[in-house]
């Protein structure tokens, strides 16, 4: 169990999440120090369907991505990933080093067949739907089969966890005519265009198309998708943080916002990042799912709601059934 | 005199910005359509050190930056940058058509030298300075060089526009450490630190650093840059329609906020686009500025602002100097 304020996040978010009809019946392996298991009790969490394994190594924030590998061989995050690689568990939710998490995922799983890279994947408001954008961070250098692949991942996440039947995919440019934007795009663009190897394709978006929620997926290689995340969530942060220096301006600030409080509250719950939590590595043969390090048991039980969603729904199935398909198309254009 | 809301939003922003002391004795040409000279006693533009210089043609948004260049050759646009190019006015401010903008201009004013890329140039708002971001658009493949190029024209721009002594600059990167990013990005900071070519690097920054100002100028390249500033723009425009929501709610959110209206207006102030405007195409032999074209007559003197501090702080010559330093060690290095 990691994360910034793990374990007692971890438990309460477990705790919350099965007190949903829907997920009662969510069985759990936990994976942490034998210090953890004492806490179980307190949680509701000493219960049949929830397994507590012991373990005697930690890997920290701080923890080098490759001493994970190659030691801390009995970490609860290697030994968590292990039990899905050997079908103990269908899925694994970690708060911990996202670096460490990701390398361990990726060697422990491996990708899907036909898949080359998993992508970091996750959810942004809009006004409409939620919108599912990859890859957040993976990998800063692909090339345009690489990102068709990641076309078809979000739309496999966009109907597991948005539950879109027919989701949009666009690619995110800086422009939206053709000859617009870098090598990468314009490659992976008339790579779809003449192999017609994703449906529902609308061509390119730009950074202030996002919100709207007009296409239900937006690919960008794991550079400029960092880059968009980061931007929007400082953005956010930089605005709030304008509204409290506003509060303090004067008492009439503050006696407004406090009238209009409990509908700010409602507002702001639709850009709570807690409630947008949990990005998985897809691509993976099982389902690993990265949460925030630092949120609450709010947040971590959104992350294992996207988790359960992908695992209900079969979310690898569907994927590989559309890489099958695309390998066929690609193919057929050589 | 191009721009949505041309030319009366030109004529009312000139106007305004010749009231200020500061910008009394700035003279000016003004190239447009004969239609438009009439309206100038109106604005009482019809002054000693204006001039109305008539033009036939008209380069529309929908003009092909390609044809701006074969022909229009009477265009108001091509005729106002060509008046910089033969040194009969020292910068020009358009906020017409951008591909033909940029593309005329790099056409008829050229790079300066040593500078292999003009960059669009703007302007972040920030917990403490403005902050300063390059390239926002113009070039969306770049190398090592023309990244450190726009180290040294964002801190020049930084001098002049913001007004600091000795600016700090950062690469936009998805990660602090070292190893994290992309090609360009890490072949930049190796050059940087091999040639210690730019005083006050401070290696990485991320997404959600730009808007609390401890970095001064953030260089990404054209297609990265573009994607932020988007996205930024976009997550502004969102946070904004929420609140607009929330005021429709009910009667006592809108109460409240009309309460703290005045103090709000006063916060919003500090994310006005209007008061960003003005983004230069920045080492070019002349000052180029691009002025949003949906703006009103408040942003366009915030772009004739722009154009009159890099001409009056001689930006050019910063960059020249700095640029011949770079070009030095770059040799010693090799």
């Amino acid at each position: 169990m990691g994360g910034d304020k793990a374990p007692l996040v971890i438990l309460k978010g477990i705790q919350n999440f099965r007190l949903k009809s829907t997920y009662q019946n969510v069985k759990f392996l936990l994976f942490g120090l034998e210090s953890v298991r004492p806490l179980l009790a307190a949680h509701n969490l000493d219960q049949p369907g929830i397994e507590f394994i012991s373990c005697t190594e930690v890997i920290t924030g701080d923890t080098e991505p490759r001493l994970a590998v190659r030691s801390l061989k009995d970490a609860s995050m290697r030994r968590a990933i292990e039990a899905v690689a050997e079908g103990r568990a269908q899925g694994v939710v970690s708060a911990g080093n996202t670096g460490a998490y990701m390398v361990l995922s990726k060697l422990i799983l491996k990708t899907l067949d036909g898949i080359q890279r998993p992508a970091i994947t996750g959810l942004f408001p809009s006004h409409k739907n939620h919108v599912v954008m990859l890859d957040l961070g993976a990998n800063a250098d692909v090339n345009a089969e690489i990102m068709v692949q990641f076309c078809l991942m979000g739309q496999a996440f966009s109907k597991c966890v948005v539950g879109l039947e027919n989701p949009s995919v666009a690619l995110l440019n800086i422009g939206s005519e053709e000859q617009k934007g870098n090598f990468v795009v314009r490659e992976t663009h008339s790579l779809i265009q003449s192999t017609a190897s994703v449906t529902n394709y609308k061509g390119f978006v730009e950074g202030n198309d996002i919100f709207t929620g007009n296409t239900d997926v937006i690919v960008a290689d794991g550079f400029v998708g960092n880059v968009a995340l980061k931007t929007a969530e400082g953005t956010i942060k930089f605005c709030v943080d304008l509204l409290k220096q506003t509060m303090k301006s004067s008492w009439l600030a503050r006696l407004g916002i406090l009238c209009a409080y409990p509908f700010l509250k409602g507002t702001q719950k639709k850009i709570d990042p807690r409630l947008y939590n949990g990005a998985p590595f897809l691509g993976l043969r099982g389902i690993s799912v990265k949460s925030h390090g630092g949120t609450d048991e709010v947040g971590f039980e959104s992350a294992l709601k996207v988790a359960y969603n992908l695992i209900h729904n079969n979310v690898n199935q569907k994927i590989e059934e559309e890489v099958a398909a695309l390998q066929e198309k690609l193919e057929v254009n050589v």
